[in-house]
């Protein structure tokens, strides 16, 4: 561990200053790479100094995520905070199930999860972290399935077809785990949206009381807070007195836009996300802890616990539920992400994740700005929350990114809107600087003006 | 990051030398922590200083799982290289979906998913790393529930009702995923075993047989290499020729045991493993990588993709489904977890995970002599790899734990054979010297004696 620890400094050392020198890598073929580093295991082992001279070299061809020219997609940047903690939980490599072996680490999780319940309206909720935003979104849906139809968990649907509706703009992980979970893709019913992203909430009515007209049995609404592609937050009110007219689980797809409930604006969003019944919440994104860190929120007690458990002796051994989180994870062993975002928050507190999110609410409202001024770029949607989406009228929209990201002036990502392929800029990283902002604006004027007289073949 | 990295190298060496010195920590209540630490996030940051003071108190309470005395789950150890590759994937922060964000450590990835495929005899794997067995077994039994059902994805089960086998030493994951994935649990056949713990054949085929004269859908048969409690190994020939005869999928659960493929004489249990459709395998066991790092195999390209994938514009952008395994996973945003397994395997060779392998079965082999000489202690089984269940006849075996581990001699569970409880004790962590075990048992011994004389209370 001595030499590991010596070669970590240095190889991070070295990361953060080429980070900073070459911010936005080349794309390498497979065959590139592939011809330059010799990646199958060996036979015989090699020296630590050679492993560390073969990390050098893979380090400097990975694409910088945290890189203040990355914007390509929901994660990214770096807390120092976040990093310190998840190095912590690597070598004290506490497996998160139950409370004899995780012990205090248990007790960090439980005091994140009852805050984090709180903010979005959950007095006191029940949750767990999960690997990743679309295995909470599959949680809630388990949790939910086990709702509509007693008995789920033991049964299945026993005859009954449950259905599921998220809105066109919902992320792709909601129809995912209804093929995983043997809904069925074609059962998720994908309600419209109105001009700025936001679920149209007569639609789904119509939908719901079709659906249940046709015999299906409505499971699970999943609104989203912030859109994938727009940052558009679905109306949770209406939704919810839908919900509870039909008596429908709703569950709320936070996983991108909770940590907006820190800001002073857009925290109005989350003003009825207590009438939901299930929350999905990603530290991993706006909150900028390494991959990964995503919360499932239950509002009632033992409802989670009650869709997922099952015993084994030879790992339960004592305590209760409460205490034990591999009750109610889909998880058996599990990698402790709490500690990570609870390292994070005591040093960046609540006023720090407000002025985060007022740093890169600013960076957005400074891309529209930039936007709106340069003829060469048009806005597709005035920004809901950190996502801008625009593109270059004449100009392809993969030409444009590509260009941009070839020469080295930043790493964008595009998305379908309106049927078209344009520019989605995300800014997550809060250590972005208004004059990157900026700049990045001039390059992308540039290339798109240099596309527009010489289109690329 | 430069306060973080100085803080890190502290903290680290710190708890290196107090893993040593206080190896196996005395279980606090919930409220004895919650009286020592302030667990809630702050209102107002605390300086970095304070978050480091902080950490070493949390550090200090947290169960020690990979010290040399710590035999309580199927994790442990700690391997320096495994560390920085953990390490260095939170500082690069990959998202594992698309090559686009991945470049290199896709293919990092690709490489060990076909050097792990080949040796358990899939010559051409297409696989993907996930955070645990659990979710690997899940991602297999989605697959097989694919194969058994056309337009499972799309449609669900259309009607049919499937059906799982598993043995009843098979691991609690299994029954679970049924649950989680509608299939039910109560529609998972749990297979008798022989003394050794090993699935009996012939009563898989009747099941089977029986099944599809009632009319059940049979989808996936589970055998388990390496059982839970036993550490038992599945006949695979025998049940691979039932399982092709009914055209059924055989999963192999190797999370625990897959590692012993390196072993000289255990890996006869994985001569016939190529002749399955799917295989879980953890290296987070065995082969002591910090947590998780686990992977689904599967024989023939393109299943995973076809059970798994969803179109999303906004993420997918170029590039073929192999390189972008996003399309194959049950997750979207994913940590890396094969860069850690890639370091630890370029120092260790096979030649390092062989000698890795005959330690710890050593070391087994060494508690059952220690055992057998003891009179005690009786031992349950004759070990099949690295599980070693005994107990103290007339001493409570729960008693006989809790004293060895209150008096820090040592963190062991328990678990059911024969219908009582009894110690199962597990040897993952190579480090572990054979005086340490001698050791061991000569606390056991004597916590025996002094509990045959005055049982707890």
């Amino acid at each position: 561990m001595p030499q590991a620890l010596a070669t970590l400094k240095t190889l991070i050392e070295e990361h953060l200053a080429a980070e900073r020198s070459d911010p936005v890598r080349a794309l390498q073929t497979p065959e590139q790479l592939r011809a330059k580093f010799e990646l199958a295991p060996p036979e015989e082992g090699i020296p630590f100094e050679e492993l560390s001279e073969r990390l050098r070299g893979i380090m400097a061809a990975t694409p910088a995520t945290a890189s203040d020219l990355f914007f390509n997609q929901l994660y990214g940047g770096r807390d120092p905070a976040a990093f310190t903690g998840d190095v912590i939980s690597a070598v004290l490599n506490t497996s998160m199930y139950t409370y004899k072996i995780g012990g205090v680490q248990v007790l960090i999780e439980l005091a994140l999860v009852k805050r984090m319940g709180q903010m979005m309206g959950f007095p006191d909720a029940e949750g767990v972290f999960t690997p990743g935003g679309s295995l909470s979104n599959l949680a809630g849906m388990v949790v939910a399935l086990n709702q509509a139809i007693p008995g789920y968990k033991d049964h299945g649907a026993q005859g009954k077809q449950p259905r599921i509706y998220t809105s066109i703009e919902g992320h792709y992980s909601v129809p995912k785990a209804a093929g995983l979970l043997g809904v069925g893709q074609s059962n998720v019913v994908k309600i419209p949206v109105d001009g700025r992203g936001q679920m149209l909430p007569e639609a789904l009515e119509a939908a719901i009381v079709s659906d249940i007209e046709a015999g299906f049995t409505p499971a699970m609404i999943n609104a989203t807070s912030g859109t994938t592609v727009l940052g558009a937050f679905d109306p949770i009110a209406a939704i919810s007195a839908i919900a509870k007219r039909h008596n429908v689980w709703l569950h709320v797809d936070a996983a991108y836009g909770g940590t907006f409930v820190f800001h002073p604006e857009l925290k109005a969003h989350f003003a009825d996300v207590g009438l939901a019944d299930s929350v999905t919440w990603d530290a991993h994104k706006v909150m900028s802890t390494p991959l990964t860190c995503s919360v499932i929120l239950v509002k009632e007690k033992g409802l989670m616990t009650q869709a997922m458990s099952q015993s084994a002796s030879y790992l339960f051994q004592g305590g209760e539920d409460e205490f034990n989180p591999g009750t109610r994870s889909i998880q058996c062993g599990r990698r402790n992400s709490a500690l990570k975002l609870w390292c994070a928050w005591q040093v960046n507190g609540d006023a720090g994740y407000l002025a985060k999110t007022q740093s890169v609410r600013n960076n957005a409202l400074t891309a529209q700005r930039c936007i709106e001024a340069a003829p060469e770029l048009s806005l597709v949607r005035v920004p809901e929350s950190i996502n801008i989406c625009f593109d270059a009228p004449g100009v392809d929209t993969d030409a444009l990114l590509d260009a941009v990201c070839e020469s080295g002036q930043g790493m964008i990502g595009h998305a379908q809107v309106d049927g078209r392929t344009v520019v989605r800029l995300v800014f997550l990283n809060s250590d972005v600087r208004t004059e990157v902002v900026e700049r990045l604006f001039v390059a992308i004027q540039a290339q798109a003006r240099a596309l527009a007289i010489a289109p690329a073949a």
